[in-house]
């Protein structure tokens, strides 16, 4: 077991109508003015936008906007809000959307605190030294992105997606009403279920030691959010479901299922984060597509979690050597992405690079680590390349 | 399912040798005086204390202290604090110890902040608006006191044994070494594991609805805290075993076991604090006297809760009626308790109230909880007279 830090100060409120209590939220943050940071039509079209706006009227508290925000959140948006936030005295921004408007808000609310470019965070040279405080009123269970301290970007020049993390940019209030998830498109469902899954996994698969009381939460976890994503493919109107799958996304990226383990994995997200960059594909059928391949180069080594998952997550019988259950739980989860109609090659996703695009989102992907990636095994360049070809079949 | 509210903003540093960054964690606080405020002699043998207070004086922060706090902490003590704090002009509270110096510093902390007698808010006469904040280096596992919003104070005058919650009251910061747990005595060891156990427990049986995520986490936190704590007590020096138990510990009363569920019961939190007020017997060793005849009285009222607690968390077989399984896992539950040295009724704890004192305390319960107490079955009066009747078998 390791040593560790938990922190985790976002105030949550959680279940039916508690978008109503928004103006009150902020209002408690004693800020000067607003940006409501969102993404593209649905909270327009559903309401939700106006209804904020109006919430922070009677509050008196001053407000601009700024929408647009998309699926892999682009970088000259976040500089365009920078500008705005500046421009207006901001000292509070609200995410009004999912992970993309929250992540969007997060690189504003870096470079609105801290000096020179923001990129500089997600090229991995410097390192924040504050954020505008963020609140979130969501509208999507996926990324986690509403208690983490994470958040990516998408740089147009070069179509390069990079991660950043810092606890400066966990939310100070994240609002979840799970009914607001209930009209998102079955795919982006289906894709946000993947993700939350993936933050525990990224966090389960790893080489060195971990911890019996993470470990068993961390099972909890992928065996409710399995068990709700198959409810949610039949009846995405299901009030439970949405319920257990939003409070699932916060807690698998929150810090709650790394707790005193010897590292994270992050592999098959930073070989996704490349999917992402260049063929702007959703991030949780990328995440889908790759992970079998990944889980199939990398087990032998790590041969005793996959055995352990198999068994304890994806309810495969303890017979036969570790080797052939663990290969069994492989088979399992990428039978349940199939039933939640998520891809699990490249061409099901829809994209089939060439050698020669492998070799750069390889390279890209190299770089963005430093070099190495993963713990389950430590994979370099050549192995990310493996992967990939792998994903093609 | 219910809306909830989850929020637990404590900085946890967790593992060996976190007790060395004491010094930079009160500095973050930019405060101008801190109160070190610990029990009896432990910590000042084991020269943790006098650790603290170089690692204060390394940082030039000035400090002033009070020892004294006892288990059950006294509010005479608190009154002292909050004189002494208030004198010197304190401005941050730092607990070394367990959950009764930690306990005993939040009502200082509370005296300190808000106007008037600081009992007021122990006796449900009034909300606190703030609190002094509050940082602990923790040295036992049991009451969770270090990530809760919760503390208990007994008065003298009376023996009377309050409990009071407030967001304001949750720790800034806990350090959280496992080795310093080590040298606690084997009965107080078992007691806090019961205390751990209990508050989920006391989440856990509930008549009304209850959350899929919350119930699994929960149910694996309390199997994970009945193997460590029988390795514990075969092993107290196992590192591992400390450190899934003071883990637990915290986890167990911050709230995240009882996300979404339509209440909590700790009506055996409510019985057990009239024994410590009037017989100052441990509290872990008063749950587990008590829990037993609490469990038979009011299984039938909440048999769906009992059943499931039997099959997932007990290891009972399914097999049988659900009063028989539920039956089994109450017993599972008082075998446990033998384990590891722990009484099941009020005379294995060494006390034997005469009916009128039985009266008494069931009279004083009821008005703590005004009037009812629980959820599994709501208990009035004569409910709690009742299950203190059969704790004496």
């Amino acid at each position: 077991m390791y040593n560790f830090k938990y922190f985790t100060p976002t105030k949550v409120l959680f279940g039916k109508g508690t978008e109503e209590q928004v103006g009150s939220l902020v209002k408690e943050q004693n800020c000067k003015k607003v940006l409501i940071h969102y993404g593209m039509g649905s909270v327009v079209r559903s309401g939700l936008l106006d209804k904020v706006k109006n919430a922070l009227d009677s509050e008196n508290i001053p407000w601009v906007e700024l929408g647009g925000a998309v699926p892999n959140p682009r970088l000259s948006l976040v500089y365009e809000g920078i500008e705005l936030a500046k421009k207006e005295g901001v000292d509070f921004i609200l995410a009004v959307g999912g992970g993309s408007a929250l992540d969007s808000a997060k690189a504003i609310g870096y470079g609105v605190y801290n000096e020179g470019d923001v990129w500089d965070f997600y090229d991995r040279k410097k390192q924040a030294t504050g954020c505008v405080p963020i609140g979130v009123v969501l509208t999507m269970a996926a990324t986690g992105s509403e208690m983490s301290n994470s958040s990516a970007i998408t740089k147009e020049e070069g179509w390069i997606k990079r991660g950043y993390s810092s606890d400066y940019g966990r939310p100070v209030f994240a609002i979840m009403n799970p009914e607001l998830t209930m009209t998102l498109p079955d795919y982006q469902t289906a894709c946000g279920c993947t993700d939350i899954l993936m933050h525990t996994m990224e966090r389960y698969f790893v080489s060195g030691d971990t911890m019996e009381m993470t470990d068993t939460i961390a099972e909890a976890l992928m065996r409710t959010v399995i068990k709700y994503s198959l409810i949610l493919e039949k009846e995405p109107d299901n009030y439970e479901a949405r319920a257990e799958i939003m409070w699932a996304g916060s807690l698998s990226h929150n810090g709650l299922t790394g707790c005193g383990a010897s590292g994270v994995d992050f592999a098959t997200h930073g070989l996704e984060h490349e999917l992402g960059g260049l063929y702007d594909v959703a991030h949780g059928a990328g995440l889908a597509a790759l992970w079998g391949s990944w889980a199939r180069y990398v087990y032998r080594d790590c041969l005793h979690r996959f055995y352990r998952f198999a068994t304890q997550v994806m309810g495969v019988r303890d017979e036969g050597s570790k080797e052939e259950i663990a290969l069994k739980g492989i088979e399992a989860t990428e039978d349940f992405f199939r039933k939640i109609h998520m891809p699990t090659t490249m061409t099901e996703l829809g994209i089939q690079p060439t050698e020669e695009e492998m070799e750069l989102m390889a390279h890209k992907c190299s770089i963005a680590s430093g070099g190495k990636k993963g713990s389950a095994k430590v994979l370099v360049e050549e192995d990310m390349l493996a992967i990939y070809k792998m994903a093609m079949l």
